[in-house]
Order: C-alpha cells, then sequence, then structure tokens
C-alpha cells in the first residue's frame, strides 16, 4: 500500500503495536473481513469484521433511526459479502444518552432486526451503553470455505471488472442530504442489502474482491494499489449508474463518473474476472436470476483510468481518495474540489 | 431474568426486536459469550462476545491511555474466559477525535497489544473512526469445546461457591480514583488479566461461571436469579478479599464486603462445584499452580445472603445492583447509599 492515502496512514498508526496473527490469512488491507484459520480440521476460514457508524450519523447523513440499524448491520454484513463468507450473525455494541427518545432506539433495533431478517441471519448478541452521543458498532462474522476465500488481490491484466449491481446511489444520496436539497427520492431508493449470495458466486470465480463502502473509485484505487495492476472504468455510465443518479446528475449538471467517487457508497461487490473464468460465471449468474455488470477491465501499469472511445484519462483517486481527510467535512467544499477535478483531467 | 434489575429492564428494550439465531445456544444474560454452532461437524463452538468502554472512560475512572487499552482487551477476553473458551483474538472498534493526542493513542494501543500478548492472542482486525470523543469498543472471539462449553447456568444446591483469585480491587480501584483519593499503589495492583488459563480448567469441573466485571455481588445475583436458588457468601474477608483490598477498607473505615458491592469488577471467575468434583477440581487446579479460593456454597431458597457465624444475613442485591443506574454518576452518593444499605442490613 502506497503512503500516499492519509486514511492508511491513520490506520497504520493505531495498528503498528499489533502482532500479526499466524492463524490471520491477510494482511492489513488485504481483505474486506479478516480471514481466520482456526483449525487444520475444518474446511472453512472465519470471517470476521467490525465496523462503526460515526461520520455518517454525526454528519446527519443517517438521521432515519431505521436507516441507521439498517446500515449498521448492513456495513459489516457487505464485509462479508465481499470475502465469500456466509453470514453466522452479528454483534452490536450500542453507546446512546440517557436522554435518547425510546422511539428512535425501537426505530433503531428493528433497522437491525429487518437488515439480518433480509439476510437470513440473526443478532448475536450486543453490549448497550450508556454514553454522551450515540454511537454504534458493529461485528459481523461468518464462515467460507478456505478453497474459495477471496480477497482484495488477485488480478490480473486482461481480467474483466465487474459490479454486482448499479452504483452511484452511495454518493448521490449523501450529496442531496449534505447539500440541503430533497433528497425523499433517494431515501426511497437508498437501502443497501449487502450482496451475500452473489459473493458466494463470486467466491467461485473472481481473482479478487472488495465492495463499494467508500464509493467505486475509492474501492478502484485500492484495488489498483494491492495487485499493482492499472483498473480501467469504462465511460459507460447508463449501464454503471442506477438510473436514478444518472437523473439527478443530469438535473444538477454533474458528470456522472462523480456520483463514484464521493467517499460513501452502494455496498456493491466490485471483483475481477479472468477471461477464462468469465463464461461460466455469467453462466452461473444468469442461472441465479443475478446480472453482474461488465464496468471495465484491468491492464498491466498503474492507476485508474476513464476509457472513453478516444482515449484513457488517467483519474487521480490518490487526490479523491484523500478529500475524504482534507475537505470531509465540509460537503459542499467537498463537491467543488471533485469539479475541479473533473475539470481537470477533462472528463466533465 | 426478574423484571426488577434496571439494567436487564433496558437491554431488553434494545433486544426485544431481535429474532433468537437457531444456531446460538444460550439465551440472553445465559452465558458471558455468546455460544454458537456452526456446525455439526465440528466439536466446538465459537464463543463470540462484545464490550465498549463508555462510562469507565466518560467518568475519569480510566485515564490513563494504557490501562484503557488493557482493560478494553481483557474485559472481552474475560467474558471468553467465563465460557471456557479459547481466544482466537480481538477485534477493536476505535473513534477518537481529530485532536487526541497522537501518544495518548499510541500507549492505548500498546496496552491494547500487552494485554493480547499477556493471553497469548492477538489483535485480529478493527475500525478506525473520527468522532467527538473517545469511544472503545472491542469484540472478542473463541472456541470451546462442545463438550465442555459452560454457561451462568447449572448451580445446585450444595454446590460450593469458588471464586479463581482474590476479589475486591475493582470496587476499591474505583472508589479512590472517584472520591478523588491517591491511588496510585491501586493503580499498581489492579491491572486484571482475564481468566483464559483457569476457565479451561473450569469448564471441566464446575456447574455455572460468571466473571466479576460488576463485581462478586453483581455477578451473585445474576447467578441466583438464573439458577433460582440461594448464593450464600461467607463472611472470611481475610481470604476472599485481596490484601490490598482489606488494607484500604480498615483504613477508610468501610464495611469490607463492600469492596464486592460495588459495579466495577476485578474479572476473576466465579464458580459452582459440585461436592463430588470437587476433590478432583482442587487437584487440578494445583497441578496447574492455581489456588481457587472457597467463598461459599449454593442452597436451595432464593436471595444472596452472607453468612456468620452466628446467622445468615440476607442481602438487598436488587437494591445493591439498582444503585449503578439510579446513582451511578455520583460516587459519593453511590458510597453513602452502600453504607445505608450495610447499616440496615446489620453487616458494618
Amino acid at each position: 500500500m502506497k503512503k500516499d492515502i492519509l486514511e492508511n496512514l491513520k490506520i497504520e498508526k493505531i495498528t503498528k503495536n499489533y502482532l500479526k496473527a499466524p492463524h490471520k490469512k491477510n494482511e492489513i488491507h488485504e481483505a474486506d473481513a479478516e480471514l481466520i484459520d482456526f483449525g487444520k480440521e475444518s474446511e472453512k476460514y472465519l470471517a470476521i469484521t467490525t465496523d462503526a457508524l460515526v461520520e455518517e450519523v454525526s454528519t446527519g447523513l443517517y438521521d432515519d433511526p431505521y436507516l441507521i440499524g439498517w446500515m449498521l448491520a448492513m456495513v459489516n454484513f457487505s464485509d462479508l459479502a465481499a470475502v465469500g463468507a456466509e453470514p453466522l450473525g452479528l454483534l452490536v455494541s450500542i453507546s446512546f444518552p440517557s436522554t435518547q427518545d425510546e422511539a428512535f432506539m425501537a426505530r433503531l433495533t428493528e433497522g437491525i432486526s429487518d437488515a439480518c431478517k433480509r439476510l437470513n441471519t440473526f443478532v448475536l448478541g450486543g453490549d448497550t451503553n450508556q454514553g454522551k452521543e450515540l454511537f454504534l458498532s458493529g461485528c459481523a462474522v461468518g464462515l467460507v470455505p478456505k478453497k474459495s476465500a477471496i480477497t482484495r488481490i488477485g488480478a490480473k491484466p486482461k481480467d474483466k471488472l465487474y459490479l454486482s449491481g448499479p452504483g452511484g446511489l452511495g454518493s448521490i444520496f449523501a450529496f442531496l442530504r449534505l447539500s440541503g436539497q430533497d433528497y425523499k427520492m433517494l431515501e426511497f431508493f437508498y437501502k443497501p442489502a449487502a450482496r451475500i449470495a452473489e459473493g458466494i458466486i463470486v467466491r467461485e470465480f473472481a481473482s479478487c474482491c472488495m465492495d463499494t463502502s467508500d464509493g467505486l473509485l475509492h474501492t478502484l484505487d485500492t484495488l489498483m494499489r494491492l495487485n499493482h495492476n492499472k483498473f480501467i472504468l469504462n465511460n459507460d455510465w447508463e449501464r454503471i449508474l442506477h438510473p436514478v443518479v444518472q437523473q439527478v446528475c443530469r438535473a444538477q449538471n454533474l458528470p456522472p463518473w462523480l456520483a463514484l467517487a464521493a467517499v460513501h457508497g452502494e455496498f456493491e461487490l466490485c471483483f475481477t474476472i479472468s477471461p477464462q473464468n468469465e463464461k461460466k460465471f455469467l453462466q452461473r449468474a444468469a442461472l441465479n436470476g443475478w446480472m453482474p455488470i461488465l464496468i471495465g477491465e484491468v491492464a498491466s501499469g498503474e492507476g485508474v483510468s476513464i476509457k472513453t472511445q478516444e482515449q484513457l484519462i488517467p483519474l487521480n483517486t490518490t487526490l479523491i481518495r484523500n478529500l475524504s481527510e482534507t475537505a470531509g467535512s465540509d460537503p459542499q467544499g467537498y463537491i467543488t474540489e471533485l469539479l475541479h477535478i473533473a475539470l481537470e483531467a477533462g472528463i466533465w
């Protein structure tokens, strides 16, 4: 992992004191969930991950308690989906002020419960505390066959790049919400469900996989760095972006690819498939009623580029990723910065 | 679980929306960690638990960052110890303000790391966020043989009541710390290490087990309710209490059993052993260089009592447990209330 991503530098500071567990199969950053070998006699790895909702709540991005609960579960299960794991369940650590409205907390736990039901899984346990502000952290645990566990590493030049479903809803939801515009329509569409069932197919065919929890461009930047290859995204926005996203971008005069650039994602899976696996993969997906979206390809080289009919346009994804650290708390400044990047790159 | 414990009513409100997982072996409150049956082919349960440090940090009870980190790991591993599990590792979810001192965070992660090393286990992963205040939540995961997993349920009349080590350090540490007295000596002694090795012995012999994370009286009250039996504590304070605790109680003119009543514990294991298992258990413990402390016994009936030479004195443990909810944020009021209970019960 190169040293120019501010978020990674922060993580490195926090984790530098920790010893690597010998039974942990992935290095840091190399998989969405930790893969734990808990015994030679088992044919499976334990997949485990923890994710808190902090900025999403403190910025007001999520204010509907049901959505907060739903997302707390889904952000964690999405990490399991990306390694191909089947969930055993979720643990929930919640802290809230004694003054917190009871109806709010009831809706929040309803969101958690419904998210688990949607994925045929369960809340296994938790911890409840009294704190000055609302704080929520989850931990999802599951199992994945050792022979099919999938990480962020393994993409090769000529691999095809796929997305499990249309992108951009996460960014556009955040854009409308934080810029104070009407987002009711987006609220209707923005209810991500972790791609557990798709992950179970993906794990049999893909060379690498990662979710789009921080938006597709963040995902591509991370995969590019870890795999030391160039990731090329087709400018085929009508295929890649959710119809509602296209509509908002047209109405707001925004370059459509910007909907893939903000740090709030839609929890699709982004993965690479070798040319020899592609046909069988698409057959299996179709048999399960699923239409993965071809969004680009892997090539030798480095960086993330957008492919137009005429040329490959390199994107400064380092700059885009660091925006969330440098301008993250100012939504309008964030969008203006993104528009500057679009102008400079010549893709507006 | 009776309805008169305020903390349990709060937990019930939070959890009432959740479906019981069919592969979870324990009901809510019935075990320190969740026991998950992850497949018929496995001879082990997954043991998993989550615990956050909130009040301990916000009240200033822990202000040394190393202790905060150490305790974050230990409170979670202690729950694994109480079900007899061997840890696979810890996940850590941390949120802190961007203004947080880097040296503070480095000491905190050193504490986490050292606690894991002490137990020969590892930090497996985590999540780092930026929030308004420091927030820490952990999740410990481990394995326990299905045939020896131990819960809070199973105590029978005539069972002997044991503690893995001397009690009272947690309460006295909190008492000195929060009443603004010199606690440096206690800081030296108060560094609980989860009783993983002892739990592995206990699981082969005990009828029930729970840690003393909230102090011994809280543990006895919980076990009494779940097992529908009377739990009798001998007034053998010289054997039961840590020497430093006895010394502080003498110096401060406090009834010694009060050191078992406050809601901050020392993370020992409290467990019951049937008369027929007792000899073999003590032999095995001695072979491992461990001296468990006999602290009382189980009898038919209900409630928690203190046994003096003359009589059994019933303790109102409901009142004692609810103190942390009703007077928890006022240390002096809390202690005064406890002293009133001691006076009324006639054990001062």
